[in-house]
């Protein structure tokens, strides 16, 4: 069993669910809460914020602040003058539900046992990542965001919000993101969480779950990156002479996976791994909020959005999601009536070129920002919500 | 650690090899031998006969014949009227030395213990896989070969042998092969490796290694099938309500992959898929047979081959083998001098092409090895053999 606790970055408000907090498949959090950064100033109106939906391993900290200077991860997006321009948005950073980085998940402590819930999370989905970020809109005022922003998990989780709270956002931008996991990356993750959770549940130790949590990772990287991307950085660039017997050490490829695979080991909460793979694979925008068998309907979803705009970003060299996925989101919400533009990028870093492709991104997502209408765009009719 | 035996068709001929048995990075092997399989009969002149090296999990048995009726896996490829036509041409089939169907390998009785080697086998190399399939073809009287195939790991074998042996054989068919692994590929065997290795050294008794191999089955099926495949086979498909708990059981594809997890690490020696494995990813073509750290000059080394003929045969869907590195081949051995056909095929299955597109393969094949002269190719001029 894993009994590390969350790795929050203590400068991040914490933010308390209602209590209990009911889950879409069943669960209840009791004295449960997000954690979130702001970065720029909610203007008179309330009407300038953006919510950002992370990816699977990242905290809140998306970018520095006054109070937390270390450079977040996507520093060289959200700021004065960039991307998502600090000067004109309140963007809203909340660490996913279900996260290991201050909001509650498998490693925080169950209150009715005094124990890391570990295993016994109640079965998280995406609905319920959104619905608790947008608790934390709610302790802030804002009745109506210009816009949620996510990528990669957090691209579903941004189709996930539009859907559970339709009229709440203005607007929409999914990175990389996918109305639900293709074949293969349902069997990558479900690959990785094999390896997690058997070691979880062997009882072998910490060391064992480390390891576990490293393969993982590997696994991880090798399914975000081009296969060109490792060629051009390492080729058959070698660490050591041949002679040596172990796996692992012969090619700087390896290094460089074993590399990362620490930095993330040491960490991420395993089970809070385990819970948010799993529920990328169970979204489904075409019945969310849903939990029965009813077959799953798209189209029918998505004209229930009340979006003004979209933007879809896909990058080529993406296998995890790939861009088929990205323009069947574009194609769902045009047909839905929305004005959505696409955008195909590409990048050797693939799946992770939103971390690294600043200079590529930034004019994609300030144009489509700038652009934005403030308070009055042309909404679709009003729908009733499916699970606010 | 693992002692399960060699699990030999047992109607396979096995070949004694020189003893002892030298290996190229300094092993020695004694009482060796490998297990072989023939069809089709040797004409008089001995010229017609085909060598075939094999994939990392494949046995000798690449086709029925009066002894072993069962299906071989190149069934429909060898046979009379077929691909690899046995009324034309004699087959032998070699099971890889290091492998586990009847060659000496990891799980072979050291007669120096009086235990299976198995992390104790000496480093085996792709060229010592080469050099003792040509024992067999010693053995067997034969002068020159009308042609070696290979694919996969047996597409480097084959290679290999042209530089091992020049004049040995007067064509050569490689079918997703390789001149040396692309860092991608050497990542992901890496990672295989890794979780092999560390289960059998962890002591951690027979039924975490039999996870282990099938974890890393699980990975060298994804990294063999393209995702296209996945997702038109499996889609979204599910096999039980999204209420169940456990990892691997929701869909489809997860079914699918243990199944054929669950199938190959009942069939196959751990080390011998880890020596195997690391035998790929050593392999560098442009100093075969060199152990040192002499700069790799594939050109330098594609002249001294004596070849007349060769096909190289790549698939497009193949991101293990990519159709880059089968182009590279090619070039490689046309600006040799080589008379070269390059063949690109599409298949969703796209490693495992070769395996279940006998549609494909049938007439390419077929249509070289039908144009192959008998005894009088033109010849490359002679030159000294670099690791025979």
């Amino acid at each position: 069993m894993s009994a590390s606790p969350p790795m929050a970055p203590d400068r991040a408000i914490r933010v308390p669910l209602p209590s209990p907090f009911a889950l879409m498949a069943g669960g209840r959090l009791v004295g449960a809460e997000v954690a979130m950064e702001t970065y720029g100033r909610l203007n008179p109106a309330r009407d300038n914020a953006l919510l950002l939906f992370t990816g699977l391993s990242a905290s809140a900290h998306a970018a520095s602040h006054p109070s937390d200077p270390s450079n977040g991860w996507w520093e060289a997006m959200i700021g004065p003058g960039k991307a998502l321009d600090t000067e004109q948005f309140f963007v809203i950073s909340v660490n996913s539900l279900g996260s290991c980085f201050g909001s509650t998940g498998p490693g925080s402590i169950d209150p009715t046992t005094g124990q890391p819930y570990g295993d016994r999370f109640p079965e998280l989905r995406i609905e319920d990542i959104a619905r608790a970020s947008q608790a934390a809109v709610d302790a802030l005022g804002i009745e109506q965001l210009a816009g949620v922003i996510g990528m990669s998990l957090g691209g579903m989780t941004a189709l996930a919000h539009a859907a559970c709270f339709p009229g709440r956002a203005r607007s929409l931008v999914s990175i990389s993101g996918a109305v639900a996991a293709t074949a293969s990356a349902i069997a990558t993750r479900s690959l990785q969480r094999e390896i997690v959770g058997t070691a979880l549940r062997s009882g072998a130790g910490p060391e064992a779950v480390n390891q576990a949590m490293r393969l993982a990772r590997k696994i991880g990287v090798m399914s975000y990156v081009g296969s060109e991307l490792l060629e051009k950085r390492f080729g058959r660039e070698q660490s050591e002479p041949y002679a040596g017997r172990g796996s692992g050490t012969d090619f700087e490829v390896e290094n460089w996976l074993d590399h990362l695979a620490t930095k993330f080991a040491r960490q991420f909460e395993p089970w809070s791994y385990w819970a948010l793979s799993r529920a990328m694979d169970l979204f489904d925008f075409g019945r969310v909020g849903d939990t029965s068998q009813d077959p799953s309907n798209p189209p029918q979803v998505a004209k229930t959005l009340q979006l003004a705009r979209a933007l879809i970003i896909g990058v080529k060299e993406d296998l995890l999601f790939p861009v088929a996925q990205q323009q069947a989101i574009a194609t769902l919400l045009t047909t839905a009536g929305i004005t959505t533009d696409y955008i195909e990028l590409s990048s050797p870093s693939g799946h992770d070129a939103f971390l690294t492709e600043a200079g590529l991104f930034t004019p994609v997502l300030s144009q489509f920002l700038n652009s934005l209408a403030h308070p009055t765009p042309t909404l679709n009719e009003a729908r009733s919500a499916i699970c606010a």
